[in-house]
């Protein structure tokens, strides 16, 4: 049998990449021409010159999304290029109509500058619904993300940072549901202060998670500390680790409740766990190789476990979050996707697995969990609505509907 | 029956614009995800890591074009901006499909600054086998194009100048051949100093052309003319007009053979017509009104007369030139699209119109002759090769073949 390498390297080069682009009126003869391109074509333009808004109606806008990387962190191969993070963003594209029905195209981009970056997807807005920033370096992508949330009127999404918070939150929601304990009195470490464990340390707070410590590879985070800081670390020490301790992450392993693995492999040991409370909640999201693989943390004591992988239980995949997002967010032709669309999605994706099924190894949904994506774009349709973030209403049911009939994997 | 009007509305509004984006692999279940994407997508990725060329084997990039455009000169509405475009630059994408199966992606940009649209192009190059630049006004376009053929190695190509400007000269070689003139005997005077009209200048230049006469709202230009000149009118002048004749249109098509018009509805009178040579080749193109109505041409005396639309023979349409163009410059994965390229174009579409069937009203094909699109692909592909912008050799019939098979146009 082929192994991974060749197949994948085969099913891209017989394919040439992924995504293709494809009308959805047939242009076959001279009356279909005279509809899609000229003369008819010059109605529609009109229209949108008259009525800017009215661009949803007419174009591919509203369905949309511009998948952008500068290639400077992608998977774990690293700052490998615009060229060589292709194949990632239009898998990306690919999973984007695959589970939602969302049309999007890669745009990777040669430059690792902030400024081009920005500038460049705010001339591009006129053509997208919304913008999913993809594989872009800390503290980078913290920047540009930000940046154009202020400087664009459409829902700009880095998904390294929300996409992974979004689900590890949803199974967090649900181990300590297993556990017994709630988000306002646990104590969470978090080791690795990238994209991921940013965002994931922000949407704890969201909900309600107070005693909370980050670690990068110089220990515990804390305002003001003196070596390694940079603004983004210094704008998590102002809501984390209150009390300023100074320490080795295994020092502040003492008394936690959860762990949040987003730095290498190997960084947790057995002894590290042994330090944390009773029905320790791991997640070891390193890829390929865990921080900590699951038996061993098992053997160590930790109740619930979830890792990055798809051989494990408990995947933490984003796959469960960004196209329901951006499903919902384009439905209502939202204008940003902010703090309330991210807790409806967690809670979504949270919700599906009942109390009857919850256990150890069943707190986040499988990624082929048809039910995922048409939940997740309802309630994020409904918080934009909720939130004044939604351009137009609609029924949310009808978003998740939709999302049922335009899913394109196995039911 | 509804107006056109409201059926080029419908089919927008239904169908919410044109284009689409595909997955050629299906994702359905894990094993697919595995390949499409993590963690098999790392192996195309580190392959063009490795070696960046292979994009071209593992990723999209070889088949895809940006459709580029900042809504500055839209059909006939002008500068209607990026959104009001955007159907425009669908059905473009649309058209590429159709014709021949190349895909394309329109990209609407929020400004007018040749600087950004400039720096922008280059830095989506990574993801683009090409880039169409579409109804950008003149003079930037002229400046565009130049800069970002020097600054990419992608083929750049402004369909309104040279798509324009192929089909124009390919019309006038069958002209030509029925008046039993040639190229190195005839003098053209061209009204209109646009786009197109400097490009039709410029190639009938490689046909061998040396009598020529551009007009614009002034009357001749030639060379230093002490007003309404620009750097483009400036470049023109150094190769027509070199007896430096200043005076009107009419005054210029005294002894003409060809009048060009890309200029405005009714700019050529009958009595201007009865001033040129016999046998006169008349392209008036304005649109929707031409320069003037074939019928009163023929009765003033003109033996062929071509138009811009589709009611009246002779249509330069610049769908015979683009898909087949982008086609074969693909398929070699041309660095650029260079004169050569250009006049095999033209050449190949005349080409398919056979001696015995050509008369005044045929000397250019219909828009739905199945036969262009390959036959234009084949000779571009066969003439980067010969002229050294193609970075693979490949067979030209089977660029031929490929395109019939690529086609979805009515057969």
């Amino acid at each position: 049998m082929a192994s991974l390498r060749d197949e994948a390297l085969h099913i891209h080069k017989v394919n040439k990449g992924k995504l293709t682009t494809n009308s959805k009126i047939p242009v076959r003869n001279a009356k279909d021409l005279s509809l899609a391109y000229s003369p008819g074509v010059a109605e529609p333009c009109k229209e949108i010159y008259e009525r800017k808004e009215t661009v949803y109606d007419y174009t591919m806008k509203g369905n949309m999304v511009a998948v952008v990387s500068d290639g400077s962190a992608v998977l774990g191969l690293g700052n490998i290029g615009p060229e060589a993070a292709l194949p990632v963003m239009e898998g990306k594209s690919v999973l984007f109509k695959s589970f939602a029905g969302v049309d999007s195209f890669p745009i990777c981009l040669n430059t690792h500058d902030i400024e081009e970056i920005v500038q460049t997807v705010k001339l591009m807005e006129p053509t997208f619904g919304g913008v999913n920033l993809e594989d872009i370096a800390a503290p980078n992508c913290f920047v540009i993300e930000e940046r154009l949330k202020k400087e664009t009127n459409i829902p700009i999404f880095h998904d390294d940072q929300h996409g992974t918070a979004i689900v590890t939150v949803a199974g967090l929601i649900n181990a300590l549901k297993l556990v017994g304990k709630s988000f306002s009195d646990i104590k969470v470490v978090a080791n690795g202060a990238g994209a991921a464990g940013i965002a994931i340390i922000k949407l704890l707070y969201s909900f309600g998670v107070r005693e909370m410590i980050m670690c990068d590879s110089k220990g515990a985070i804390f305002e003001d500390r003196p070596y390694g800081m940079n603004e983004v670390k210094e704008n998590v020490a102002k809501f984390t680790n209150l009390a300023k301790k100074e320490g080795s992450l295994e020092e502040m392993l003492e008394d936690a409740d959860v762990f949040i693995g987003v730095s290498v492999g190997g960084a947790l040991t057995s002894d590290m766990v042994k330090k944390m409370n009773e029905d320790a909640i791991i997640f070891a999201m390193a890829n390929p190789d865990p921080e900590i693989m699951p038996e061993n943390a098992k053997e160590a004591g930790a109740r619930v476990i979830g890792t990055g992988r798809s051989d494990f239980p408990n995947q933490v995949n984003n796959v469960l979050a960004f196209p329901g997002i951006f499903r919902g967010a384009l439905d209502v032709r939202a204008t940003r996707i902010n703090e309330k669309m991210k807790v409806a999605a967690a809670e979504a994706i949270a919700s599906l697995i009942g109390e009857d099924e919850l256990n150890e190894d069943y707190v986040i949904p499988a990624p082929f969990d048809a039910r995922v994506a048409p939940i997740v774009a309802k309630s994020v349709a409904q918080a934009a609505m909720e939130s004044g973030v939604a351009r137009i209403e609609v029924d949310p049911e009808e978003v998740a509907e939709k999302t049922r009939r335009l899913t394109q994997i196995d039911q």
